[in-house]
């Protein structure tokens, strides 16, 4: 198997050239060629706005392959290659800004507090040489130019980017039209390198480079784990950014199903089969409370009888997906309710499980992540909510489904501990990509507190750096006494741009 | 061996209570009712400005017995407190501008480019129970009270503090005072608590305990892995910020040297010896120009026989020296060059090492932290000195001593990739606490790429939280519309206090 193709999940047909696997000579190879030039933030700025126009330049390109090799219908995708535009085009200007070097001068105090401080100034520095590997399940956004791609060119990295078998030639379509927008920077093409393969040593290969400083991963807790331990095992550990996904649990209230139900339950079923339930912030667990769960769940019925959902993105998902849901189907005192099967190719049919919260506690499987068009719904008196709360693991997300008249504040400082983003009266899926942003942050769902979407996703992948002393024609332009860079900065601890 | 004294380095005899080793029921015990309450920036500024006026309070009673477990000198000591009150200080005056909180506001915008964008709100929480572990060779300043503690109490956490069997009764009295500082400011005692203790277990007690979130550690490599190791391997890993020393090369150009000779050698070799050798930022390796090698060591040697340093801190560190010392020693083409004998107690005799490069680079011992006072000379061409560079593993410093004259810009890049901090015409020992500070960054000098020195090392404790789509009523004050706390912040990418 040293090669592999496309596969359309519509149809379940092979299709497009033959993809090589790398051999560990060639991925080696690319490492080794890897290059991060030292760009001011300006030069840094343009060449992220140059890819995002080369990006969106291809667009009738690489929506067709990427619908092709995703059986995600167009407006998805074009959303998709929208956001993906969109976030590059949003870390071009926060460089424009400079803000991101985060510069900091401290003249030197002969009466400083604990005894004379010399002159100390500080910048953040990119890392080097990035290794990110593609997600499946968003073949743009968080794909071969995706979030994470974004934030390491951001930061100044030059990034080696692990393809994801599900969508080969989505990824050589947009690693072109990367290398369009370096020609157009003028900037040398190893800035940004594709590795190719379904071969799993490829991973071990890049996580255990020397040259490879720090590792972006969306995907499976499987993976995530493999190179954490990978990265641990080094002669010289890296930094692993790894967003693992969640159940994302949503507590309800009976005051909002009291007040909203067919809205409520609409909304959950909607964001819960988004993407075929295939998005890293999922709903996994709806929590809903005895008293009114009868008509909670009735309304999911009735509303999940008149749905179906697209293929799956891949036969590996689709398998695991089957497998998941004969196996929660057999637990005791658990009621599966169904949607109705999908039409062709890689298709999956909607089912819901029900059960008792003591239930649900005691039977670990309901409570992981299963990607598909699954959710967990659990049965709780609203007087055990935060105990509920208390007991899940690490969230990228939690919400609150209520009303004005709910006292929720106990169930929210739980959420607050366990989740990267607490959500009031919305579902989960749907992450913005902006500065107040947090997508990540408790284990199992990431393996760092960093976020992996919205510009602070940038200083994952940068290091600060003090010169001390140094005459100014040493120091680099952000922290030099003209500021040429005209950075705001904080100097002697005041904000300026003086 | 359930229970050990303190040991008068001066002496080499014990004193003082026993200490009671703890066991693993009254570490759990002390874990498990650390409680970190959720303050408002000014009650924490408060409260650690209560601690350091409590420590400066007690001046009286935590120097002399410093000076006795530590065998150092009054003005060391003193100046030891004065930087542990002020660096606990400088957190109080940060937490009274709420910046660390670094709360960021999106408003909901319905024509944002990538599709609508709810209201999301963000800001740093603290991530909860600490467990620092303290250094034993700065017995305030990077101890009880020290950097780590200072920064996790700024961050909001409750901190558990292993003390160093190497000054049991320092830890104890500046746990008193931070006692009386938490009462002064009516907050429970459990924010801060103290485990005691010389039996190796109860690293891994606290390392593994579910309710500890963050690892602060100083010490050495071997330590710093194990607890990396310990933390990676719980069912909820969690981060290890561990400072685990360098050997903080120092490049001499021979234009500095045929500048100044004697005084270069003078703070060179004062930079080397200071606290007998025993600091983080020693230097332990000077790179110097084969064109000069003969002036520069025959002035070191000159020098060397006026010094003798004060005692060693513990036996096991005398131990160790003794043994590398014999080690180094005995190693082809190297020769060793020493200062004077100590007088009593737990002594030393400084001793210095020198070898030409090659002899250097292919001896991993000579590139090793050796703790005490000795250091190794290495003799090079200029013209290799960025070879030399690139050939070390990463620092917390990297010092070039030059003039004017010279051209180090291709050094000092590489220098930079290399540590934290760079240094111009200084020695690398003296670390200021201050915002342009960096102290770690680069393997194996640190485990991330965090600071242990300077404001910034609180942030090593919090964590983000975004709020989407929350009531006001609802919102932590941070991040309300009425902004509470008159906090800057981020709003809609503008900074502001509207």
């Amino acid at each position: 198997m040293n090669s592999f193709r496309a596969i359309n999940p519509q149809s379940g047909e092979e299709f497009g050239p033959e993809i090589q696997n790398l051999t560990q000579a060639q991925v080696s190879a690319i490492i080794e060629a890897s290059n991060a030039p030292l760009l001011s933030p300006a030069d840094r700025s343009a060449l992220l706005s140059n890819i995002a126009s080369a990006i969106d330049a291809d667009r009738s390109t690489i929506v067709p392959l990427a619908m092709q090799e995703s059986g995600l219908p167009e407006a998805r995708i074009n959303g998709e290659l929208t956001r993906t535009v969109f976030q590059i085009s949003t870390f071009a200007q926060l460089l424009a800004t400079g803000s991101h070097i985060d510069a900091k001068i401290d003249h030197a105090d002969a009466n400083y507090g604990m005894g004379p401080r010399p002159d100390l100034r500080k910048m953040n520095q990119p890392l080097g040489t990035v290794a990110i590997f593609a997600a499946s399940n968003f073949p743009l956004a968080f794909s071969t130019a995706g979030g994470d791609s974004a934030s390491a060119l951001a930061a100044g990295c030059s990034v080696v980017l692990k393809a994801h078998p599900s969508h080969p030639n989505t990824s050589r379509a947009v690693f072109e039209a990367i290398q369009k927008g370096i020609a157009a920077s003028g900037q040398p093409k190893e800035i940004f390198s594709l590795v190719e393969g379904n071969d799993p040593q490829i991973t071990h290969w890049l996580a255990t480079h020397p040259k490879i400083s720090a590792i972006g991963f969306t995907g499976s807790g499987a993976v995530g784990k493999l190179l954490m331990d990978l990265a641990a095992k080094r002669e010289v550990p890296i930094p692993v950014f790894a967003e693992m996904g969640a159940i994302n649990p949503v507590f309800v209230t009976s005051l909002a199903i009291a007040e909203r139900n067919e809205a409520l339950v609409k909304g959950a079923v909607d964001s819960a089969l988004m993407g075929s339930g295939q998005f890293c912030t999922k709903p996994g667990l709806f929590v809903i409370p005895k008293s009114h769960a009868d008509i909670f769940v009735a309304e999911v019925e009735k509303y999940l009888s008149t749905l179906s959902v697209g293929p799956l993105l891949n036969k590996g998902i689709a398998d695991r997906y089957s497998t998941s849901i004969s196996s929660l189907a057999s637990l005791g005192s658990v009621k599966a309710i169904m949607g109705n099967p999908g039409v062709a190719g890689i298709s999956a049919t909607p089912t819901f499980f029900i059960a008792d919260w003591a239930t649900v506690e005691s039977n670990a499987e309901l409570l992981e992540e299963h990607f598909g068009p699954t959710t967990v719904i659990a049965i709780a008196e609203e007087t055990q909510y935060e105990g509920v709360a208390t007991a899940l693991e690490g969230q990228l997300t939690a919400t609150i489904q209520g009303t004005d008249k709910d006292s929720v504040e106990g169930l929210l400082a739980v959420l607050a501990e366990k989740a990267g983003r607490v959500i009031w009266n919305a579902f989960p899926t749907g992450v913005s990509v902006t500065a107040a942003m947090q997508h990540g942050g408790q284990w199992p769902s990431s393996s760092s507190h960093t976020t992996s979407v919205g510009t602070d996703a940038l200083y994952r992948f940068m290091r600060p750096v003090s010169y001390q002393g140094m005459p100014q024609s040493l120091l680099p332009d952000a922290l030099k006494d003209s500021n040429p860079l005209g950075l705001e900065r904080l100097v002697n601890g005041v904000r300026t741009k003086q």
